[in-house]
């Protein structure tokens, strides 16, 4: 078996039992039912994860920022300089963006990942070089990326994740960095959930009206031009795979083993924004028991990243209005998840707290 | 002058430089503009309370927990023994708590404030007794303080916040226990905001139908015994300390010290939920500018919270469903509150990494 179909079938779904055990512990603690809201729900989800109630607290987090660049940017569907990739690279490896003072802030690591960057990038500290491509083909004339490049750069994002599990990883962050791959993710968003591109489509890193309008067509064009119709539920590995290479980016089908990665080994996986999320309707077509290993970090500002996360019955964390990408909205979350399962381990009961309960 | 007067006079409104300055040095920085949504706001916000830009990082962060009795307990507004409040404090002071279990992922102290629990509590390390009163009065058949009482729960919220920043603490977070509070909050929100008693009343712990429309009852009924008809914009102090005194909890007039206190040092504060939210808008009519020292650490599930935080102006940055109190709320938020801030310090700018601007 290749190393895709190893790890897709090793992804179990939630334990029944660690859920119940989480749910039934969660009642017992010295707090009103319920009173952590959506916090408890996190718990259990960690506890169905990890097949173990309480869940491993999971710390350290490891951010991977996958980077590639995108044909479809000569289209015009973005004002930033297709060059900015390699220049945010360089500015996340000298550690001087905002994914490094927020890795720093929750004490996670980070790593950069070139998978499809158009430009060869110097050696450097941090920097894991498993480039499949200088870039994608352009999405609205025809697939992104061939079939033997999308399975790459799933087995990329697969690598990634076991190595920083093998280096003590306990939770793992998805972070991108790609000029124009907002526009990748409006495509996957619609080829995943048939969703239309007017309501996937939203203004990434900040475009006008003219280029938004521009960018809605180019989505519809490449789901005329792959073929995308209605996707149907339960798609086979074959038509996931053909769909993400249509009009994913590599960073895309690298987070989407990444995904499936961490699903593999049973830790936790934080996804970040609309990247992200597009990037884990490929990994749930592919493997639907991978989300249950996912946590969503935040809703970003873009319109189709809701719409991915209803599809993937995932509730964000964190609702801030980011729309910046890197791992910034996934980092923020990691305090959070954990917090949530420290209250698991360290909280005590009613009984051994000596606390009166509530009278019925 | 007295301790409240002379902080009250030291509370001063944002520096307007310090804003526009941080505004500035956000859009230089190595992300698109507005991209970190409401943490920019955060950043620009702590930016103009400490007169600086950037500001520090508001770190370590310091727990006061703020407890004490109601007398409306004996109203039959809550499920709950009131025992509960001094077994809640042995349960934090033994470390056991959610409470303990955030301040722990955030590395904040644990200080618990006794201003009014209805016993004597033995001494232990991380308690502060300073107790004005073995909880308060009825608020329903009079007023639950005296003007005495008030000024020294006050005066006590002032000191801990002083004795916090003197041993180090960069951000204060508010905590409350007392087991009837939520009714005590949703009178002071109706005393200080005009609002229904049926708007701002909620079922705190977890209170059945019956139980709800009793509470929305007694608020209604606290409001007209003590006189508290719709509040004037531009109160003075005395009509102030008169409302809180009138329906408050101990806790309450502690937590609004607490953030007078803070405010006067231009350290910034976090608030935690409707207890906290209640308490500012306390602080807000003795001191309009002590809000611009305030964060909203996160929005309960009680309906009143909403109301204060509106009344404020303030947004709340995590919305989680949480209605447990004791400062969780707001621990969570402490994270994000200094990645915030650490952007102001750790991220290049556009010219200093060399990174190209979009183009117009």
């Amino acid at each position: 078996m290749t190393s895709l179909e190893q790890t897709l079938a090793a992804i179990r779904p939630a334990d029944p039992q660690a859920v119940a055990d989480a749910r039934a512990h969660q009642d017992r603690l010295t707090k009103p039912r319920g009173a952590l809201g959506v916090l408890e729900e996190v718990a259990v989800r960690l506890a169905g994860a990890a097949a173990a109630s309480p869940p491993p607290i999971p710390a350290p987090a490891a951010l991977a920022i996958f980077a590639a660049d995108h044909g479809v940017h000569a289209q015009g569907v973005t004002p930033w300089p297709q060059e900015v990739t390699q220049q945010m690279v360089a500015n996340f490896l000298a550690g001087g963006a905002v994914a490094n003072a927020f890795a720093a802030q929750v004490g996670a690591s980070v790593t950069v990942v070139d998978v499809g960057v158009a430009a060869d990038l110097p050696p450097a500290r941090g920097l894991v070089v498993d480039k499949v491509a200088y870039g994608t083909a352009d999405l609205s004339r025809g697939p992104a990326m061939t079939g033997r490049q999308v399975v790459a750069a799933l087995e990329a994002g697969i690598a990634v994740a076991g190595r920083l599990v093998g280096q003590g990883a306990r939770c793992l962050v998805t972070g991108d960095m790609g000029i124009a791959n907002t526009t990748a993710s409006a495509a996957l968003i619609c080829a995943f959930t048939g969703h239309d591109a007017a309501e996937a489509t939203g203004r990434g890193t900040g475009v006008d009206d003219e280029t938004l309008a521009r960018k809605v067509e180019i989505v519809r064009r490449a789901l005329r031009v792959n073929g995308l119709a209605d996707p149907a539920p339960g798609m086979t590995v074959a038509e996931a795979l053909r769909r993400l290479a249509a009009v994913g980016g590599l960073e895309h089908a690298a987070i989407a083993g990444f995904i499936l990665g961490a699903a593999s080994l049973r830790v936790p996986v934080i996804l970040d924004g609309v990247i992200a999320g597009s990037a884990a309707l490929a990994a749930a077509a592919l493997a639907p028991d991978a989300v249950d290993h996912c946590v969503a970090g935040h809703r970003s500002a873009e319109p189709g990243h809701a719409l991915a996360l209803a599809h993937l019955g995932l509730r964000p964390l964190v609702e801030l209005e980011l729309r910046l990408g890197e791992g910034t909205g996934g980092l923020l979350a990691h305090p959070l998840v954990c917090a949530a399962v420290r209250v698991m381990h360290e909280v005590a009961t009613f009984d051994s707290a000596g606390v009166s309960e509530k009278e019925a």
